[in-house]
């Protein structure tokens, strides 16, 4: 399902590479890539359909999760370039277009697993909480990170007229700043600078520190192994940590 | 369902208008119509979903159906261009790409009425039958109807490298033809000439002609009331008879 929403993003943003590598719309064009994004998210699908005994949770859900996805990104080309954005809206964009997709996965996790007392709300609550911090992250590594250390594309998505958390917090302490911004009067490092002193990043970066603690609060309430509760803690140190080492 | 696919067709042949209105990718741009596009298909699979007591038959078949007509999408473009494609793979692309949206229509229908006794593989098999007609009547328009009859242009379909019945039917009676053509040798009104000299409409009316004849026996044989198989014969009849009075 994943890999389905990524051949259609490259269609969209006409994606020469992925990964590293050449994407289908380069190599094999736009018709190519849009059927074989339907075709994957068909096959994900008849996957999930495939689970013998456990349809009746499975097929309801993960279209929905499909369906949030996709509204995420909608709200979020609907509020492209749109610096009046609030937190709030923000806030709705990611937890559609990235924490559905994670939630999706640990709701597929917790389906497919064998144990007798399996705690879904908990499981979905996690997913989309690390969701949330990965997303919230990845954000800060445009302002923060370099190309090479980032491995894509970085300090590109205000260009995109993708304006993230930094940045709305910026704009509430500063007013002038979005003003000048608003006029193309502001080059990008002075942009940056600028986030920087604000706050911004600090204020995205505590922001995904809330939704840590909350997941440290669920996966400490987990009625699991200890070897599971440490798998869970890995997954979520990753998001949350980034690119820090 | 139908409409999502429409949507990304659009999208793939960056399409001004549809049904004389203007579509969502001119309007709104890509980003919108893919994952427009993608919404819809979710909302489809939800109202299958929603259907009380029918999600046993219902969820599997339209996945794959789906499936099928991306695969049919597939073929086509794989096939683009190519002027030595067979009578037998040029079937199995409209079998995909049309007939199984047909049949998945026919199928939905069967599913969700409320007969005791119903006949799905009949009902199947005729909405197959009546794709495959509409198809070649439809391929058929290509090279016979004026744009103003047909209210979509015509004379397209070569030229965008999809190589129909009509066309196929000729190359294997004219060999020389072929070449010609492969070396751009043909004005347009020469190659109508020779499609319909060489009996290429001819033979794709009588494929059509054996499939109405299918679905008749099909119809007649249905144990439904009498106004059930006049409307399905309508229904044929319309797919057969295309644009003639």
């Amino acid at each position: 399902m994943h890999l389905a929403t990524l051949v259609h993003d490259d269609v969209i943003d006409n994606a020469k590479t992925r990964r590293g590598a050449e994407t289908l719309q380069k190599k094999f064009g736009k018709r190519t890539a849009v059927i074989c994004g339907d075709y994957l998210f068909c096959l994900a699908l008849k996957c999930i359909e495939s689970i013998p005994n456990k349809r009746e949770y499975a097929d309801i859900d993960f279209v929905d999760y499909m369906g949030k996805v996709c509204l995420g990104e909608l709200t979020q080309h609907v509020n492209n370039g749109n610096v009046d954005i609030s937190v709030f809206t923000y806030l709705k964009i990611i937890s559609g277009k990235t924490a559905a997709l994670f939630e999706a996965s640990f709701f597929g996790g917790i389906v497919f697993c064998d144990d007798e007392q399996k705690d879904f709300e908990k499981y979905k609550r996690l997913g989309h909480y690390i969701g949330m911090i990965f997303q919230l992250n990845d954000d800060c590594i445009d302002f923060e990170a370099t190309q090479e250390l980032a491995k894509k594309p970085v300090q590109s998505d205000f260009d995109q007229g993708v304006i993230t958390l930094p940045l709305i917090y910026a704009f509430e302490k500063k007013q002038d700043f979005k003003n000048q911004l608003k006029e193309n009067k502001v080059q990008r490092s002075e942009m940056n600078r600028i986030v920087f002193e604000a706050g911004g990043l600090a204020y995205a970066h505590q922001t995904a520190k809330k939704y840590y603690d909350k997941s440290m609060r669920i996966i400490e309430g987990l009625n699991d192994t200890p070897s599971k509760k440490e798998r869970l803690l890995f997954l979520l140190n990753k998001s949350y940590n980034g690119l820090k080492k």
